[in-house]
């Protein structure tokens, strides 16, 4: 079977070093199950993963995918051959950048039945990274009518985790505010739900002045979290709670934190499979919660670019488009070339 | 009345800049009670607010108190002149170190009857620390059953936060680990309700394998969180909280709580009272619930050391004792000299 990978770590200005290789079609076992991939989305994290040192080449990357179970290991109950599937996978395993792949079932969920693949393998790793944030860091409830009266800002609402948190926030009956600055990013954050698209060109205080806001219970970044650190912490309730999916490239300063006993979690969805946690199973639960909401119409999906055919050029390319920080939403790529 | 001051920021080693003075009795407005104070806690806050500045003197310290309500403002509901009351208070006011003092009464709650009124000063300020840090930030059910399983390493259990939060930690079905050294902190803690204790003079990790303790859920640092920030997130679960009281020295790099996506919070009991928050009134909620777990003999008092008649020189002794970081439970000094 096909994969694209590359040797070693490497800058998209040394050229592109991803490349077609045949490698065996691996054989599940126990919890795990073999998909053929028909459709992946390339996240920001991939752009990072790339760029890092390999140990034992070639590395496939590459998380969201969308394909249908081939074959499952001996302790699968969860899935049986034929069913769609979508998830955003692990870290323990190869990339979802080929034509089959492996993935524990505890991570998986049915594909909703009313979307394309494109659409569907948009969804994965911004919803379970928007999932774990929401309910797992700020402790938001799932009745919406216990969240009445509390409000979430968003950094960056037009990214993919962005556009998808303010889909599940709103639902939830969250007052939600994003950020955006151009006007095709304001409208698309305004289409996924927000009731209030601030300006991240001005001062986050004016502009939290300007449209009458306080401060807000919980404060999402999605972008930069140096820039935003400190006023994260100007804008955030008394015991509010702040979250990042973003690194830090900077050490900070903790004591910022006292004053209002502010609560700081660096938000990572991947924490789960990495360190093997009992309740990896989550996951599974968070994405099928996702599969009926966008089947009864209350999310819609958020991919705004698609790329037919994987491979080592495309591939390439969408990397060239993430890393131009200017992408709305997410960028899918569908198998058909490599595909048999 | 008699109330004991200084007019600027000092080190011990200046000498005691501390001095009797007379102010006028105020009057208590709004829901303000006037509370003639019979006894006081000296706390490690106090030691560090009378290093800093000030900028309207004299400054007078001191949260934790027991009393007796002598007026009301037109506004209180929940107590009446003679009420026997505890309290820490709040940044807003001049502190307890004097003989009548204004507290607003959401923070108030009725003493424990069967209380001394040493006994009680050595409670309201490190229950409520400790109360806040469990409920409020690591989200601890009120239900013991509920916390089954889970587990807490409070680093430094025989001070006076680790005392008590030892004692509701344990109360409320967690397991509880905590760190000493001396044979009398060892001991002092397992009376507190320590299931374990750690010597904090070893690796944290050698202790943790030595008692088969893979990890912990939750992690309260009472003591030099710069010393403990790695170990603690080495320590704790994926997805755990940690929390500090203690102020860092050097910044830190929170990229480390990314791959276990760990939660951090600076605790500070004053952030309510200092931000005005709406739920100020949690304060006599907990401290109420405190009054009727001490009444009902699950909690116990922390008073270790009893100082009688509070005058610029108990109060600079106290601060000494302190500033040693020997002292075990909490240090109370009682009234009698000054008051009429």
């Amino acid at each position: 079977m096909k994969a694209i990978g590359a040797d070693k770590g490497f800058q998209l200005d040394e050229g592109n070093l991803f490349y077609e290789f045949d490698r065996a079609k691996p054989t599940p076992q126990k919890q795990e199950l073999l998909v053929k991939v028909n459709a992946i989305s390339v996240n920001p994290v991939d752009t990072k993963i790339r760029q890092s040192p390999i140990e034992d080449g070639p590395r496939v990357l590459g998380f969201d995918a969308v394909g249908v179970v081939e074959a499952v290991g001996e302790k699968v109950s969860s899935f049986k051959v034929g069913d769609k599937v979508y998830y955003s996978g692990s870290p323990n395993y190869q990339g979802s950048n080929e034509e089959y792949q492996l993935v524990d079932e505890r991570v998986v969920a049915l594909k909703p039945t009313n979307l394309s693949d494109v659409e569907a393998a948009s969804i994965p790793l911004t919803a379970l990274t928007a999932s774990e944030t929401l309910f797992d860091v700020f402790g938001i409830s799932h009745q919406p009518k216990e969240n009445e009266g509390k409000s979430i800002l968003i950094i960056n609402g037009a990214g993919g985790v962005g556009s998808i948190a303010t889909q599940i926030a709103k639902h939830h009956g969250l007052k939600v505010i994003t950020t955006a600055s151009r006007p095709e990013t304001v409208e698309w954050s305004q289409n996924m739900g927000a009731d209030i698209v601030l300006n991240h060109r001005n001062d986050l205080s004016d502009e939290f002045a300007q449209h009458n806001i306080k401060d807000v219970d919980y404060i999402f970044c999605t972008f930069d979290t140096d820039l935003y650190f400190e006023k994260m912490i100007e804008l955030v309730k008394t015991r509010g709670k702040i979250a990042t999916i973003v690194a830090f490239n900077e050490k900070q300063d903790l004591n910022l934190l006292k004053s209002k006993s502010v609560t700081f979690t660096h938000e990572y969805m991947y924490s789960r499979p990495l360190h093997d946690a009992d309740d990896l199973n989550i996951h599974h639960q968070y994405l099928t919660d996702i599969t009926e909401k966008l089947e009864a119409g209350q999310y819609k999906p958020t991919v705004n670019k698609v790329i037919d055919g994987l491979s080592a050029d495309s591939l390439y390319e969408a990397h060239k488009t993430l890393e131009s920080h200017s992408m709305i939403g997410k960028l899918v790529i569908t198998l058909d070339d490599i595909a048999n």
